[in-house]
């Protein structure tokens, strides 16, 4: 980007306003260029935001930000979002450490009105910041976009439902690519589908739209011609059938061509002198001008670092996931109960062979974590054995679910939960931290914490054939670690590893075992003698772990999960009811976790390595 | 109800299928007498199970249970479900301890397929287990009936999204009576409005369904006629219009006249030839045939013990709500930013008041609690001051919302969390036990804890005005017990009751301090002299109430709510932390709790003043 770019010049949206449609066009081009540029760096959100900068820059056109405002569904589309409001010189550093966050984040700028991650919030947030603003007596705007694959999730519908007929000034965007991550699913999808390809109603629009254009921003006086022309398009093209978002309600125009910054324009404008809420359709094209993100849009959601003229991946391991997927194959083919749940993540999850392979086990339910566990809740009252894969921040959604339609009636159902613990560069948003502490206060819940893949797949069978009721597996993003040759799963629920005659003993579970095994060493090579525990099952805490722990003088206890409710705490106060009355340090996490690499953020925690050396010697430095 | 009766005959749905169509309207009456006698005795859910005895009656004479399955929404409405299934002799011990469920329970009888008794969830549970049958080769058909307040939670529409255009056998029967505990609302509600209101299409319907009725019976080789007609209405009366509900993929017949069993017989015989999912809009009326029920349904939905007479409650006392209610009516005639939020419990929740007198700062967002959060926090980040009045039990579904969009952006918002702990008859389902752990959780929060009316409003006020980011105050079902004279609430975070150089030390907070003020007073009495600590603030837990408590020999902490994770765990760790060597003893509870009422499930809990006292005095009877 030369320093002459239009892109540079752009301090803020008002920098935007003095742009001819031609500028605007290069602009676009430009604005994609960087985008690809940083996120080959840097990994993020490619498709999303390469599908929506023609939308985000009709959309600082046409309103006034800061007052106006745009809730971003999820976030991930909001780079183009940041670049037209004051952080083009910062989206470098997006998702680094002390960088920029790759989400929208009230914190981060005056521009970012909600901070998102999850799906399916916008609606939601852009109605109470609405319905805010008409209780203050304001004018403003408020705009949420929002992805059809968020329109999947029920808290999306739920606000529709209460929005629909309101009379603020509420504007929803359908940002439509017919993706969620992978394709998107369900009835809804389908839906917009024959509304996208009425090409009678389509080529009606244009016309209308190009009549429209001559009445940009001369006002209230022609509200009603607009209103006139905007009865005509309704009646002309739909008789009186009417949209699915017009039962709920809303003023729906559309579809529009989501790269055409012109008709994009004149519709947001024809939209801000409706009466009560707008549905605007959009359609756009997931990864737009990247020919490699185009054609595979699922590759480019969420991404590595990649090159650029290959678009190729960086770096590639084999992760947890791609275990799980494993292993869920050999599982379904020797036994035809085995069925597979996702909530949009097929490929994720590393369920992407089991979809084809097992396409009648296999359930795609859309961005839908709560169904998708009562939905399995029903499977397994069927006598199938449902797999629900799910990330760990995600399944919060599920909390009275998995307890009120699976742990009351005792039914057997596995969960998967992946990118358990810290995930890096999604920051606060994403991070896997709180299933173990929700999960703790469930009756009827086995929780596995595997710390290597041979022990996913072993725990994963015994969750499958040897729990009853909730069974969890939970395990990191990424691959496996380090671990001491003389250390070999056996099946038990927790196993101590080096001399139990030690005077200390750290405590652990899941990936960071490693680490404690890696700081036992350097202690040991010290002279500082030290015994790891291992627990296995963290759900419900053996007895007998317990009273082997009795038998230290120090005990440490590592927890990559929040620490209020969580097992450290549990554990620790198990060991005092007992009796214990030696020493009991609990190091785990105490507030939401900023983006960074994984590492790095283990380090700052003293979760990592050499975090739990220092805290068995116990060195504050 | 003499011996005679042909209810009295009835030992399982295969009985039903003898009786003639006169016989079944008999029928009919001798269920409602019934239901109107049990509850009026023993309290319950009368408005919904009224409306649905003929829906129930023609599902039980065309399906064939317990090889069918139904899944009844919520499941309050299911009580001529369970007179039909055997349980006509039990029925008088509905919602007693050690009686009958007032909702389906699958270890209660064959015939009931699914746990329920939160909203929205049957769709998924339904879709799941005809799914599950599909896999094993069945064709049996799972039907969910589910009513229009339930439709508004996501839930229901994440599982309409996937259960659309499948091919299984399952009928979604929407129980339109226009209302969810009130008045249903929002752009759904209003849609129903529209399609029940369609006279032409009604008179057509009755006319085909006499047409249909020719065939029953008759089998397969008339499916295609039976087509043809269905093309016929919709063809004649929708013209080429959809309802929303075909658009989501289903098959839509309706509307239906509720209470006429033949025409519900004939529609649900159609529905089973039907060619994948299919959506019977049923309409019915709340309460029907007992007058009060009917003219006022919304305080005849979930009602104690009443005179059947008069209609008349048997006993009446304020209760936390009203007072809350009054507090929010004070403070918003002060305060133009008090906004008030309830998912479609504003009568329960003491909020009808305020419902009038601020109609524009109220908003009832139907069944959605999911929504409720997160357009709280939007109402927070519009400056305003939210607060959301729910029960306890109805805010698990909003763990993710609460952590994700209010917590992690530090948004002050309020929670009024009613019915906290042991709520008594309406059991497992409804105890408010888990809201303390699961919020525990989540950082950026803070908790009160009242025990008296006054401490509500003085804790609702702190909460309001003194409290950063997500303000929770939790308080039980029904009145305020007794509180020793000499108590007072002074504002502060904890608060010490009686001798402070005791040996002994009862810790609690909430409802159960009165027991525990109790339980000191007899054991003063006794000899025993005891010092109670009553935590105000019971997150974050104050550390100088921990330090106060280090000075006792033996602490005793009584939680009603649930133990693992709760708030009795952390203090005692806490205290354990700071080298606390006496005794430390937690009595919470350890699994869901069973109908009863509920000072008897406190009794049996240990968690009353004669437990409270037993277990000071270390006695195990």
């Amino acid at each position: 980007m030369t320093d002459n770019s239009i892109l540079s010049g752009i301090k803020s949206p008002s920098d935007l306003k003095k742009l001819s449609a031609e500028e605007l066009n290069i602009l676009a081009d430009e604005i994609r260029a960087k985008i690809i540029d940083t996120v080959s760096e840097n990994g993020g959100h490619l498709a999303s935001n390469l599908g929506v900068v023609e939308l985000t820059i009709a959309l600082h056109t046409v309103f006034d930000l800061p007052n106006d405002k745009i809730v971003w569904d999820v976030g991930h589309q909001s780079y183009a979002h940041k670049l037209l409001t004051g952080r083009n010189d910062t989206l470098g550093t997006i998702r680094t450490e002390d960088g920029i966050s790759g989400f929208p984040k009230r914190n981060e700028s005056i521009y970012d009105a909600f901070d998102t991650g999850h799906s399916s919030t916008s609606v939601s947030a852009a109605f109470g910041i609405a319905c805010a603003d008409r209780l203050n007596d304001g004018k403003n705007y408020t705009i949420a976009v929002i992805g059809d694959g968020a329109l999947t999730g029920g808290l999306s519908f739920e606000a529709l439902n209460c929005a629909g007929r309101s009379k603020e000034r509420l504007i929803v965007i359908l940002n439509d690519n017919k993706m969620s991550i992978s394709k998107n699913v369900g009835s809804m999808a389908r839906y917009l589908t024959k509304l996208r390809i009425q090409p009678s109603y389509i080529k009606a629009k244009s016309r209308v739209h190009s009549r429209l254009d001559r009445f940009n921003g001369v006002g209230r006086a022609i509200t009603n011609t607009i209103r006139n022309i905007k009865n005509w398009i309704k009646i002309n093209l739909f008789g009186n059938r009417k949209t699915m978002f017009e039962q709920l309600g809303f003023n729906y125009y559309g579809p529009l061509n989501g790269h055409d910054i012109q008709q994009l324009q004149s519709a947001l404008r024809a939209a801000k002198y409706s009466k009560g809420a707008v549905f605007l359709h959009v359609c756009t094209v997931k990864g737009k001008g990247y020919e490699f993100a185009e054609k595979n849009p699922k590759n480019y959601h969420g991404i590595s670092a990649f090159d650029m003229e290959t678009g190729e991946p960086k770096s590639s391991t084999k992760g947890y996931s791609d275990i799980f997927g494993e292993f869920m194959c050999e599982t379904a083919e020797k036994d035809r109960r085995i069925c597979a749940i996702t909530a949009a993540m097929a490929m994720g999850t590393g369920l992407s062979d089991f979809s084809e392979k097992y396409k009648n086990r296999f359930f795609d339910v859309g961005i839908a974590e709560e169904h998708a566990v009562t939905f399995a809740s029903g499977l397994a009252a069927g006598e199938m054995i449902p797999v629900f894969a799910v990330y760990s921040t995600f399944l919060q959604r599920s909390y009275d679910q998995i307890l009120h339609d699976a742990a009351l009636q005792k039914l057997h159902i596995v969960l998967a939960v992946d990118r358990a613990g810290v995930v890096g560069e999604d920051g606060e948003t994403h991070q896997g931290i709180f299933d173990v502490a929700f999960l703790n206060t469930i009756p009827n819940i086995t929780i596995f914490a595997p710390a290597s893949f041979s022990e996913l797949r072993e725990m994963l069978h015994s969750a499958i054939y040897n729990t009853p009721n909730i069974a969890v597996v939970r395990y990191p993003r990424g691959g496996e670690h380090y671990l001491p040759e003389e250390y070999k799963y056996d099946g038990s629920d927790y196993c101590f590893v080096g001399n139990k005659k030690s005077r200390k003993l750290i405590v652990t579970y899941g990936r960071i075992f490693s680490y404690a095994c890696e700081a036992a060493k350097n202690l040991g090579a010290k002279g500082t003698d030290v015994c790891v525990l291992k627990l296995n099952k963290i759900k419900p805490i053996s007895d007998n772990a317990v009273s082997g722990a009795m038998n230290f003088k120090e005990v440490y206890f590592f927890e990559e999960g929040i620490k209020t409710g969580g097992v450290g705490e549990s554990f620790g106060f198990l060991m005092y009811q007992k009796n214990f009355r030696g020493k009991f340090r609990l190091v785990a996490i105490e507030d939401f976790v900023k983006q960074a690499k994984v590492d790095s953020s283990l380090a700052k925690l003293r979760l990592d390595a050499g975090g739990i050396e220092k805290t068995v010697l116990n060195r504050t430095d």
